[in-house]
């Protein structure tokens, strides 16, 4: 009999997460039944958005239940199939969760072609990141040739997409990452026009240097001390779209106090939830899938080896440990 | 020769506006050259706009040049026209400022039919700020029936009227306001459903008991605390109409501790200025006029009494002294 390693939620963190949270259990592989199928992991996906899970707050999904296999993006193999729709060999890409094996109906399952692209982009650049990206890109900030566009965790798999978007409608991109290494990386490899590196205790002058012409469009992924100086330096009729609050999802306080921009400047601050803007997906995975084939958009992923490293590699990402798209490999 | 009583911007306040920031003066009341008018300004406007105008700083339109006349809205009557579109008799809304009489070659004057309407109205409930409030209510917020509608500085000229405009739509409409006097004619005259007195030290408590099913549309005259418990209160895909940050006008500090809701409750937050919605004038003013012709809309007006108290008025209506419409007349 073959064993699934799962990773539950064993306790919720009182503010920052830790190993402790996350209990690792094992279970027999089941047995599809008709009209199922039966899928090995070949990667997970690691994302901020789990962090916020394992809260018991109000936020815009219910929390992760306690005992229960984590949420969490997959990319894998069909291994045993009474699906008609998915047979033997199929790579899909789905949400089953922290484990090394998951049994699905196919809803949600989504069958990917890896001649191209490789599987693993489907997590990242080509799957849930890289869509966020285009919909608070391309649906909300909407940038415009010549504006002035700043994305924050400029080097991870959401921001390094965005930026890159913002490029091709030939806009002053500017990231916001943390540390020398990922902003020399967001400009050489990324192509941004330049990056702001928050940890270096001098964001304001930073900022203000890099953005001569103040700032129409912010992709924001962290909230904060960044989005607050963002807001002091924005131009009438910006737009920001809000993707992520990663500096408050331990419960951190986030005061914002350039608030009075958004009148001043006639701002729009949108927030939004990639997986209620259906209409993004079909538009925005063929988009991406075709600039990852031909080479028009770069990405990076940081590969965690083995079940057994999951919590400590999402443990990384929370603190920024990782350069872009955070991923685990199981086989 | 007659005289035309002036108030111009003697100096910038340094924190609160006060009487010694303006300055009365006397000029001769000019002659219309031609294509020109002169009017006879019967009421000022008093807007709470005005004390931002007033600093130096950054905003939406250039500062208050000093000594000059202090802007604003006039309603008045044509006295001498040497302009074809304007008769002698016509009454007149525009922006002469602070002062008697005023010269205006036509541009950005409107003619107004008082056989229906007062000619104070015109600068209330159906001028700028009845069409203020209907584009930040209808244009922004989309206020939908059944749904829960919050609107700041209740009692006053914008926001009676978006309080009413939501009702119309059979929304569950909550003021704020500051006061037990103003808040009972908020529920009494204005039709409210309920109205939360911010002075009585339990905003937060009395919100949540005011608003049991949540917030879906805010529209915000003051910004700052009310804004923070809006905020916290406001249910999935809400909307904010930020038309105005009163409480921060005099340079308060404002921080805001729950912009996490934007993400987690997906809002969207949006600032406008009136005069740039161009396209929203002519059917909110239709609209509205027939309201008040018709007994649909109700409003109230604090008039003070001539031309020297424009100052000690403007200053009660930041310190939130009046009670709908702040006016001056003059004659």
């Amino acid at each position: 009999m073959t064993i699934n390693k799962q990773w539950v939620l064993a306790s919720r963190p009182d503010g920052e997460a830790r190993v402790e949270n996350f209990r690792l259990v094992e279970a027999p592989v089941g047995k599809p039944a008709d009209g199922e199928l039966l899928i090995r992991n070949d990667y997970l996906s690691l994302d901020p958005y789990m962090r916020m899970r394992m809260n018991d707050t109000k936020s815009y999904t219910a929390p992760q239940a306690l005992d229960q296999v984590m949420v969490g993006g997959t990319a894998g193999e069909v291994i045993e199939s009474r699906n008609p729709q998915f047979a033997v060999g199929d790579r899909v890409v789905g949400m089953l969760g922290w484990q090394q094996y998951g049994i699905s109906n196919g809803v949600g399952l989504r069958k990917v072609d890896i001649s191209r692209v490789p599987l693993s982009a489907y997590l990242g650049v080509v799957g849930m990141p890289g869509v966020t990206a285009w919909w608070g890109t391309n649906g909300i900030i909407e940038p415009k040739a010549g504006e002035t566009f700043v994305v924050s965790a400029a080097s991870g798999a959401v921001g390094a997409v965005a930026g890159q978007l913002a490029k091709l409608k030939n806009c002053r991109v500017v990231g916001v990452a943390g540390g020398p290494e990922k902003c020399r990386a967001v400009v050489e490899e990324f192509g941004f026009d330049a990056c702001v590196d928050y940890k270096a205790g001098r964001l304001q002058a930073d900022l203000a240097a890099a953005t001569p012409q103040g700032i129409d469009g912010y992709f924001d992924n962290v909230g904060g001390a960044v989005l607050d100086e963002v807001l002091a330096r924005m131009n009438a009729f910006g737009r920001i779209a809000v993707c992520g609050l990663i500096s408050g999802y331990s419960g951190e306080a986030m005061p914002i106090n350039n608030f009075r921009s958004v009148l001043v400047n006639r701002l729009r601050v949108q927030g939004f939830i990639i997986s209620e803007q259906a209409q993004a997906w079909a538009p925005a995975l063929a988009e991406l899938g075709e600039l990852v084939a031909t080479g028009g958009m770069r990405y990076r992923e940081t590969v965690s080896k083995g079940i057994e490293s999951t919590p400590q590699a999402f443990l990384g990402l929370l603190k920024g440990r990782n350069f872009g798209k955070q991923l685990v490999k199981l086989s």
